[in-house]
């Protein structure tokens, strides 16, 4: 088991990587803080984890919400189910809050526990691979508005985050490669050697060895929580995050929310914003292919799909939830392993971008 | 004009207490963060001071959400009528809201802020004394649940908080009143030496002399922000400030919401805690014909109500938030000046208080 701490001061939590952390029972002990336990989770990994967990909670008073599977549910309404069921089971500031499940538990379940009496301990046991590498660490959490994606929310810290590497054997190919997005991003906004290793080992994590997806985990919770200690509120640094979301946003709202998984759109996103970099005059050409190549490797899109317009990703871009003034802020790269801070583009370079990158 | 700092490191705001702040365009433009200004407010507020604070605010962007009146209102669903208008109004994270109005307009206007992008700026106007003394100070905000008062919330601090004396012109009686039991609070609970300032002037204040009230809010306010600064997520100190609060709230459920104003319900709890002390042996008889004699001359009640019975108490005192577990802790007098942290108390005593003190 690896362990990464998250320097957050009295903030600070670890990051347990490894295999059969579900039935670590010491670890439930050391972090949950009375009898009082609530498990959050959704009826695709209810199935397949909840009663692993149970049995390993039995010195506990579990109660459980089992939440629909889907972006669509991530509402103050199902997040208000959490809370009845926390007050129906007179669960009092002392009970723990666990989310097991993908970044929609994460994003709810966490959301409900810094709501709830004005804030209850909560555990983070990410069951996809971009839960594990992304949403469960860092403190965001909080749902969606029919105007607007986590538009409500809160910062909020869990005690620890479990990332159980054998959860990731249920997880299909399609999910397990939109987790990569985000791995990849890693590598590109601030760890060359990092994209340098993936581009050596992308079969064997598409392949699910073991010892890789480990590695690629533990290194990607590591950039992230060096980020997330320098800046929780994203005022600056965190923000280089986002490298590839706006146009990824952009496509997920574009095409209908379903249509592409998140870790998707963003794959595409990365590709657009390596393009637009290199119009600006800072990647060079073998740069975007080498990027674009390991995207594709992952088994993710790099083109975006050809029903979105340049003019109708510019007016999607320009109602993202960063850019609520209208004006379009974008995450760019200056090279393989060092992002920018998000900055205007001249409108000229992207649309140039929207309209020739990946049209053919 | 008066200026008192809450120390929260930085999170750290001031409170200004004084005669004509809603017309102050240089406190305004000190404290908002952007041009995008939403102001909350209530029906009853409105058409008292909405005008005056937008005269104040020409050179801003300003949006206004106006609640209905009331307890009642004071749920997840009505805050998101707040998230329907800024996120309507494109308004982004460097928004501001300022929460004009009482008790109850300030823990949904703060809550919606803490929440809104995971947390914009916010203003606190209190329009009450209630809100001016107590609940605008310390960053509590949050709504109610169906099955518990203030179950769901965060602790979000204002910018600053504006108290201007002069909107307690159009309070009644009634509600001027209500806030003097929190007044009679901060005395009770550690500043001797103001109890006896109240004794001395508590008919000014019902005569609402104006520096005579600016002394009592100011010095309620130093109070607060003192406990808040050592103890702001209520681990321990802060919990002293519940003195009276859960039989009050036994009250105010018991006797159904509306019955009694959250002010009238404290002060007979207040006088309940303090017969409770004198049972434990703490305060004397004489000390305790102080505080009823205080809290009657301030025009308020001091015993419970006939129709709720000892029983009836015990079974809602059990099941305040502060007693999820079913056991009751309290806050009692050692002295007049000093309070105990939540204690357990002996059953039979307790008993003793609710089916003795104020029951003729």
């Amino acid at each position: 088991m690896k362990e990464i701490h998250v320097e957050l001061g009295e903030r600070s939590y670890p990051i347990y990587i490894g295999p059969n952390l579900l039935s670590r029972t010491d670890l439930f002990d050391r972090h949950i803080k009375s009898k009082q336990v609530l498990i959050v989770t959704n009826e695709t990994v209810a199935p397949l984890y909840l009663d692993k967990a149970l049995q390993n909670l039995q010195a506990y008073h579990v109660e459980t919400v089992i939440l629909p599977d889907g972006e669509q549910y991530k509402t103050l309404d199902y997040v208000s189910r959490i809370f009845d069921k926390l007050l129906a089971s007179k669960f009092s500031r002392n009970a723990t809050l666990i989310a097991l499940g993908g970044g929609v538990i994460g994003d709810m379940g966490g959301f409900a526990a810094a709501c709830y009496q004005r804030g209850i301990a909560f555990l983070q046991i990410p069951t996809t691979l971009l839960a594990q590498v992304d949403s469960s660490v860092g403190g965001k959490t909080g749902v969606n508005h029919p105007l607007g994606k986590n538009m409500i929310g809160a910062f909020y810290q869990p005690q620890c985050v479990l990332a159980d590497t054998d959860v990731l054997d249920t997880l299909d190919d399609r999910q397990l490669a939109a987790g990569m997005a985000e791995v990849i991003k890693y590598g590109l906004i601030r760890d060359a050697s990092f994209f340098v290793w993936l581009e050596n080992n992308i079969d064997a994590l598409r392949a699910r060895d073991k010892r890789a997806l480990a590695h690629a985990i533990e290194r990607s919770c590591l950039n992230k929580a060096e980020i997330v200690a320098k800046d929780e509120t994203e005022s600056g640094l965190r923000a280089t995050l986002n490298l590839g979301h706006t146009f990824g946003h952009a496509i997920e709202t574009g095409s209908g929310y379903g249509t592409y998984l998140h870790g998707e759109a963003v794959a595409i996103g990365i590709c657009q914003a390596a393009d637009l970099s290199l119009r600006k005059g800072w990647l060079q050409q073998k740069d975007v292919a080498r990027i674009i190549a390991l995207i594709q490797r992952a088994g993710l899109p790099v083109s975006p799909p050809a029903t979105l317009s340049a003019d109708q990703f510019l007016e999607l871009m320009a109602v993202d939830k960063k850019n609520l003034d209208g004006k379009i802020r974008l995450i760019l790269l200056e090279e393989i392993g060092k992002a920018t801070l998000p900055i205007y583009v001249d409108h000229s370079l992207l649309e140039l971008t929207l309209s020739a990158y990946g049209r053919d």
